[in-house]
C-alpha cells in the first residue's frame, strides 16, 4: 500500500455501473517524509475518506474486496484512513 | 484508476479473436493538473469514448470486466468518461 | 496494452515446460509517436508474428489466455499485429 | 520480492476490517548493493519484523497469502526477515 | 518476462513456510543490449538456474505456478535459463 493525500474528486455520469455507488476521489501519493511522490490516480473509496485527509491506498483488484458483493473495474482504493505514523527519523 | 486523454486508435487485423467486438484506443495518462504524465497506451473500451475526451482507465484483469461474458487479453480499459474533476487547486 | 516492435527473439533450453511450444520474441516498447519508450522486455506470441513487425502486447497473466488449455508462467504476450494507428498528430 | 528495510509504522483507527489484527508496517526499498532504492509503501508482516530489520516483501494479493483464512486487501507484505545476502561483489 | 543475471542469493531462517524447499535468487534485470537495467530484485527458482547465468524471469503470482501443488507468497521467479538470444543487432 502506499500514503496519500484525498486532493480532490472526479465527476463521470457516463461510467461502468459497478461505479454508482462509490465516490471517486483524487489522490496525491507520499512518501514516508509526508512530501508528494509520483503521479496523482484516481482511487474508490471503501473508508469514508474526504478531502485533505492522509489515507493508505491499495493497487490491484484488491480494490474492490471491500465492496463485496458489489464488483467494479477498479484497480486503486482507499482502505484505511492515517491517524498517524512514525518513522526512525520522527511522527508525522 | 488513471486520468487520460483519447488520442488515437490501432487498426489490428490479425489479433486475438477476445477484441473482435471492440475498439482499441490509444489514451496519454494525465495528472489532476490536466498535463500529460508518462507513456500512451492502448485500452479497450468499455463506454463508448472517443478520440479527444477524457476518461478514466483502469489497469489489469479488471479492464476486460464490463465485457463479461465476452473475454480478452487486456490489460487496460476505460471505464468512465470524465465530465469534470476538482482539486484543491480548481475545477478541470 | 502497449505498442511495440518485434526486434529479435530468445533460445532456452532448460525452461518451464508450459514454453516448450512456444516463441520467446524480444519485444521494444514504442509509444502512440512510434519511438522506443522504457525497457526491453520478453514476450510470448499468440499471433504468429515475426521480427520487425508491429505489435500489441499484454502484460500480467492474460498473456497466456489464447494457449488455453496450454498454461505457461507468463507475465507478456503479443495479442495483435498492427496495420497502423491513428493519433491526432497523423496516421503511423 | 525486493529487499527492504522497515523504518516506521502506521497507526489508521478507521480502516478495512481485513487489517484489524494486522501491524502495518513503512518499508525502504533497498538493493542489492544495500542502498535505498525507489519509494516508501505500507505493508502488512506475515513474519514478525520490527523497526531496523532487513526483510523481504512480496507485492500482489500474494500480501495476504500468509494470513489465510482471514482476508484484507492488501498489495505488499513481508514475508521473510533477511540474515544476510551474498553478491558476487561480496556479503551483506 | 524480462532477461537478467544471476548475481547473488538471500538466506533467511524466518520465513513463510512456503519458501522453505526453494532458492532466493538475487537478480540484476538487463536489456536486450546485455546490459543492466532497473532495480535488482529477488525470485525463487524453478529451473535449478546458478550465479553467473543469464535467465528470463516473470513477474506475478505466475512466478509460483511451476511448484505447484505447493504454494508461496512470490512474485517473481526465474522459469528459464538463457542459452543465447538474437536481434536486429546481433546475437548475444
Amino acid at each position: 500500500m502506499q500514503l496519500a493525500r484525498v486532493i480532490g474528486d472526479v465527476v463521470a455520469t457516463r461510467k461502468d455501473p459497478g461505479f454508482d455507488s462509490t465516490k471517486l476521489l483524487i489522490l496525491q501519493p507520499i512518501g514516508a517524509d509526508g512530501k508528494d511522490v509520483g503521479r496523482t490516480l484516481v482511487a474508490v473509496d471503501a473508508v469514508g475518506a474526504g478531502v485533505g485527509e492522509k489515507v493508505f491506498f491499495v493497487r490491484g483488484k484488491e480494490a474492490s474486496f471491500p465492496f463485496h458483493p458489489l464488483e467494479m473495474p477498479a484497480d486503486a482504493g482507499i482502505v484505511g484512513i492515517v491517524d498517524h505514523w512514525s518513522t526512525v527519523k520522527g511522527k508525522k
